[in-house]
């Protein structure tokens, strides 16, 4: 098992033929999420050869263009595909009215269920959970109401230790379970064999995080601490930081301080400025702070390992 | 003079890599009218070259995403821009409710004024006109209301035919302008001479008819009757008359019918079903029907000289 990100997008604001906005497709323990949907990003997932049935949950970050308006086209392609199964909308408060509003006025007769989760919160809730997965929201602070998101695989079954088990006859195989779900074994007669005497530790549970658009709000810290891989935008170099500030946006520096101070596994940068043509500026700035940053590559996927 | 049309994508329903939907740049007269925007639609105008701040004007045959799925989008990129001049958009009513509310939850202060012309009628009416251009709408026949539109230049002056003029010592400079708008010179002693005496006929006004999405629908050709170029849909082949007939959309033989009998001068055909690879099917469909008939090639401009 290993966690998959691939990105679809990562620039900000305007659409070329070129540079696509912010969307991601996220591959953790088989569940597949979209993380946001610039304008697009349908066209994205087919170069990405993704299975667009496979996708149930969508997050959106915040009612900011180039993160959603490409939604409304997606859905509607999804219609013309013949979905039945119900969609999972996450996202801040008015995007139900944001969509249904299209597709009341287009007429369009949805063959499946839109469920949508609307947040409006200012602390980090459970959004998503399953039996293998949990979803956080991650509260930003940018122009508008905008929330990150922490997927995280939920903690994974220890391995049974078999050369110790076999030295205990009474344990019997219905035991199991028991054992890999971290339980001791009590003998008949009372005893207490520890779990870890009679377990390994199971694969590492795999988290990423993605924070878009924000200014630098390190109170985030505590949420992410720790994650696998972390994407944090970065559309400005630090010499703009005015205008970074202006904006609710953060700088290549302060994506890197994030990174390290939240003691992550690995940095991708994003949300390029289309001032910027030659990223190595950004990401010389952020390994200053941060070695382990990467530049994400347009249909490209990171893969992490337990 | 000449009319110049551009097509920005000729596909029907879902954009793909390599299929765009409904949106064509038209040039009459020096004006610069955008004529449907499904998804997409500002990076292919981004291709084709075309100058964001000429476009005034933008005229949507109907509500359905792969006509329309583009216009927000396009109308974000605008005011990213700093347009500040007002923008026009034609369209079937309810235009003004999609658009506003997707700027509204997107909290887009928008840098420039949008006026709506919402159309509700079912008879063609004057949409828009200056000094040199008028545009009707082309009431049509699809699942959901639908205008095409016909853009036509105004009757243009005449030419001056000065060596019959100078035979008049008393016709000055300053009669110059009512013989090119037509009028007859009376002189001092009360004589009449004709204008088509002392003028050439001017330059043939040019007209182009845009009608996508419609059923076989015979009763426009009064309207679009001898336009120099005719853009109708065909989305399928006649052998799949009763799926045209039940989804509201023309075959391509049906296109050819109404150029041949409209008397225009050329046919585009356009607006595929995703089902066809070879257009060629298309045309020769369609030729049987009207010789004059073109395929649409993706961002290639039809000029049409007077």
């Amino acid at each position: 098992m290993s966690l998959e990100l691939t990105i679809l997008g990562f620039n900000s604001a305007v659409p070329t033929a070129y540079s696509h906005p912010s969307a991601q497709l996220l591959n953790i323990a088989e569940r597949y999420f979209l993380i946001d949907c610039g304008e697009g990003t349908q066209v994205q997932l087919r170069k990405a050869k993704a299975k667009f049935n496979r996708i149930n949950n969508i997050f959106i970050s915040h009612l900011h263009g180039d993160h959603v308006f490409g939604l409304v086209g997606l859905i509607s392609t999804l219609q013309l595909l013949g979905r039945d199964t119900p969609l999972n909308i996450h996202g801040p408060k008015g995007i139900e009215e944001f969509i249904m509003t299209q597709l009341r006025l287009t007429e369009s007769n949805c063959s499946f269920k839109i469920v949508f989760n609307e947040l409006s919160g200012k602390e980090s809730v459970l959004v998503f959970e399953d039996d293998k997965v949990e979803v956080f929201s991650i509260p930003l602070n940018h122009r508008i109401y905008t929330n990150g998101y922490l997927f995280r695989e939920k903690s994974k079954q220890r391995k049974l230790n078999m050369d110790a088990i076999e030295q205990y006859p009474e344990i019997e195989i219905c035991d199991y379970q028991n054992l890999k779900n971290g339980r001791d074994y009590v003998m008949e007669d009372g005893t207490i064999i520890d779990n870890e005497d009679l377990t390994f530790e199971g694969p590492r549970a795999l988290s990423y995080a993605y924070c878009s658009d924000t200014k630098y709000k390190p109170n985030i810290i505590p949420i992410i601490k720790g994650v696998d891989l972390l994407y944090h935008e970065s559309t400005f170099l630090h010499e703009a930081k005015d205008l970074a500030n202006y904006t609710g946006h953060s700088t290549a520096k302060e994506a890197g301080i994030i990174a390290r101070d939240a003691e992550v596994g690995k940095l991708i940068l994003g949300h390029f400025s289309n001032r910027y043509h030659d990223y190595s500026l950004l990401l010389n700035e952020a390994k200053i702070e941060f070695e382990n940053t990467v530049l994400p590559k347009l249909l490209g996927t990171i893969k992490i390992k337990p």
